[in-house]
C-alpha cells in the first residue's frame, strides 16, 4: 500500500445526504449532496446513498477503483455491529434498512457503518479540535443533545448501539424538565436548543413591562430562535443572560459528569449553539472548574468542534479508515 | 509459556491489606493478610506489601520463582500510568509513594498496578458476576460508592485516573443533599451506606409515635447501621420501606446513566448494601425499566457481584495477567 489510501465518507441526515471521498490525512475533496426523500422509501434511500457516493467520486475526479472503503454514517435507532438502520425517527418510513450490506454489495469493497453522533465525533477527534487528544467526549447540541465517545481510537458505540446518549443522563431527580424522549430530567430537557427556547418563553411570559428578549422573540421568523437568547444576552437583556448562564451551567454539569465517568482529556462542544462563541464557552469551563474534580478540572481541554457540518461526513471515512487498518492487521 | 501462569494479586486498604497466588483461571491459593498501618509511614507501608506478597507465596506453598507477575491494587488518589499513589485519604500520611517501582524492584518480575475499585470490578469481570460480559460497569456500594468500568477487557482507568468514580456523576440540580467529596447531587450523596443512614435518621427524627426503625436505629452498636434499615422495612416499617425504595430509585438512575453512556451489557452492584439480597435487587431492576432506553433496559443484566472481599485482590492479579499478556504480545 504505498499509494495514500483514499475513502468516501457519506453522511444521511433527515433532509439531505452529503458525501466527499476523503484522503488518508482526513482532506476532504469537494462534497457532493442529495436529498433524502426518506418518504420516498428504503429502497430509494438506498439508491440515493450509492448515487451521492458516485457522485462525491466523481466531484473528486476519482474512479471507484481508487476508493479503499466507503463509511456510512446515519442516525439512529440503529444495530451498528450489523449494519442496520433500526426504527429511524428522523427517516420514517424506513425500517430495518440494511444499509452496509447494500452499499457493500453494490460497491464491493470494505464499507464500515456508524451513528451519525459517533461518526461525528471521530471525525473531530481524527483532524478537528480532538486531534491531539488521545480520548474526547463531544457534545453535539442542536434541537436535541447528540454525542460521540472516543477513547484511544474506539468508538464507543455500546454494547447495544446506545452509547454515548449524553443527551441523556439524568442530571435532575425533579419532574420540572420532561425530554423529547418522554422522561424527566434528561441534560437535553435542560440545555438543548429546543429547552432554551422553552425556558425563554416561560421567562419572558413572568416579565412584566418591557423585555429586549420578547421583542426579539417576536420579531424571529426562526423556527427554533435559540440564538435570539443569546442575542438578546448580548444586548443586557437580564433575563437573557440569567437564561444563557443557566445554560452554561447545565452543560458544565453533563461535561463534569463525563469527566468522572469517562475522564477525557478533552470535552468538545459541537452544533448550533457553539456560535454563541468564546463567552459562552468560558461560561461553561468557569461552573466545570466549580463542579469537577480539581485534577480533571485542570487538565481537561474544552473547546468547540472545527469541522461544523463536515464532521459527520469526515468521521464516517474515518470509520472506513480505521476498518481498512483492522482488515490489514487482521483483528476481527 | 506451556506451564500454566500463576500470579500474585495485592489489595491494599485503609486498615489491611491482602494477598494472594491466583492462576491463569482465576482460581486464588489462600490469602495472606497484614495490617496496612499507614500512620508508621509509606516506607513501612512499601516494606508490609512485599511481606504480604511473601506471605502470600509461601501460602500458596510456591516459591518466587514461579510467579509470572504482580498485581497491586490501592485506593486513591494516585497516578495510575506512573504507578504513584498521590494523596490517599485513607493511607495518611503517605504521599507520592512509587508503588509499582517499589515492588518491581524488590521481586525482579513485571508489576501491575491499579485503583482498587477498578481492580475489583475488573476481578469481577474476569471470573466473577461479569464472566460472561463484554462490558460491565460496577457500583460497589459502601461507606460512599466506588466503581469501575470495563469495556472489551479495557480497564477504564480514565486520562487522568479518574474514570468510573460512578459515586460521583451528579443527579440532582438541587441543593438537598451534599457529598462527602464536599459537591451538591451526587449520586454517592443520595444512594451510599451514609447516605441511607443519614436519611433514615431525617426520616425517624419527623415520626410521631412508635417507630420499629427508630427503636432498630437506637439498639444498634454498628458504625454505620444502614443494615437496619433495611432488617426495619422487612419488618414491615413504612418509613423504612419508603427509605430503601428511594434507595434503589437513586441506584437505578445511576444505572440508567451508565446504561446511556456506556451501554454495557451489564450492570453489577457489590459492597455491603447488597446483603439487602433479591428484593432490593429487584427493586432496581423495576426502575430501571421505568428509566432507560427500552433496549438496554431489556438486554442489560443487572446483577450483583460474586467474589465479595477477594474481587480488589483477583482484580490486582489479572491486571499483572494483562501486563503479561501485553508484553508477551509487544504491545506498548
Amino acid at each position: 500500500m504505498s499509494s495514500p489510501l483514499l475513502y468516501v465518507g457519506l453522511d444521511v441526515g433527515g433532509t439531505t445526504m452529503k458525501a466527499a471521498v476523503v484522503d488518508d490525512h482526513g482532506k476532504a475533496f469537494p462534497s457532493s449532496t442529495l436529498p433524502t426523500e426518506a418518504f420516498k422509501g428504503q429502497e430509494h434511500g438506498l439508491n440515493q446513498m450509492c448515487a451521492t457516493i458516485r457522485k462525491a467520486i466523481a466531484a473528486a475526479g476519482k474512479s471507484e477503483k481508487d476508493i479503499a472503503a466507503i463509511g456510512v454514517a446515519t442516525p439512529g435507532t440503529m444495530d451498528i455491529p450489523n449494519g442496520i438502520i433500526l426504527d429511524p425517527p428522523n427517516l420514517k418510513p424506513w425500517q430495518n434498512v440494511p444499509v452496509r450490506k447494500h452499499v457493500h454489495e453494490v460497491f464491493g469493497i470494505p464499507t464500515a457503518f456508524q451513528n451519525d453522533a459517533n461518526a461525528a465525533a471521530f471525525g473531530e477527534y481524527w483532524v478537528g479540535a480532538g486531534r491531539e487528544a488521545k480520548s474526547m467526549v463531544m457534545f453535539t447540541l442542536g434541537t436535541g443533545i447528540g454525542g460521540g465517545v472516543i477513547i484511544n481510537d474506539f468508538v464507543l458505540e455500546g454494547q447495544h448501539s446506545h452509547g454515548a446518549e449524553v443527551g441523556h443522563m439524568k442530571i435532575d431527580l425533579g419532574k420540572n424538565r420532561r425530554c423529547g424522549c418522554g422522561r424527566w430530567g434528561c441534560l437535553e430537557a435542560f440545555a438543548s436548543a429546543k429547552s432554551v427556547v422553552k425556558r425563554a418563553e416561560e421567562a419572558v411570559a413572568r416579565v412584566t413591562g418591557p423585555s429586549i428578549l420578547r421583542d426579539l422573540l417576536k420579531a424571529t421568523d426562526e423556527e427554533l430562535p435559540a440564538k435570539v437568547v443569546f442575542q438578546a444576552a448580548d444586548q443586557g437583556d437580564e433575563v437573557a443572560k440569567k437564561l444563557v448562564l443557566d445554560t452554561a451551567y447545565y452543560l458544565a454539569v453533563g461535561a463534569t459528569n463525563m469527566m468522572h465517568l469517562i475522564d477525557p482529556d478533552m470535552i468538545v462542544y459541537a452544533g448550533g449553539m457553539t456560535a454563541a462563541g468564546e463567552p459562552f464557552l468560558n461560561q461553561i469551563k468557569g461552573y466545570i472548574n466549580e463542579l469537577a474534580f480539581p485534577v480533571p478540572a485542570e487538565k481537561t481541554i474544552v473547546r468547540y468542534a472545527k469541522l461544523g457540518n463536515d464532521a459527520g461526513m469526515i468521521g464516517a471515512a474515518a470509520c472506513a479508515r480505521q476498518l481498512v487498518m483492522k482488515l490489514a492487521s487482521g483483528t476481527p
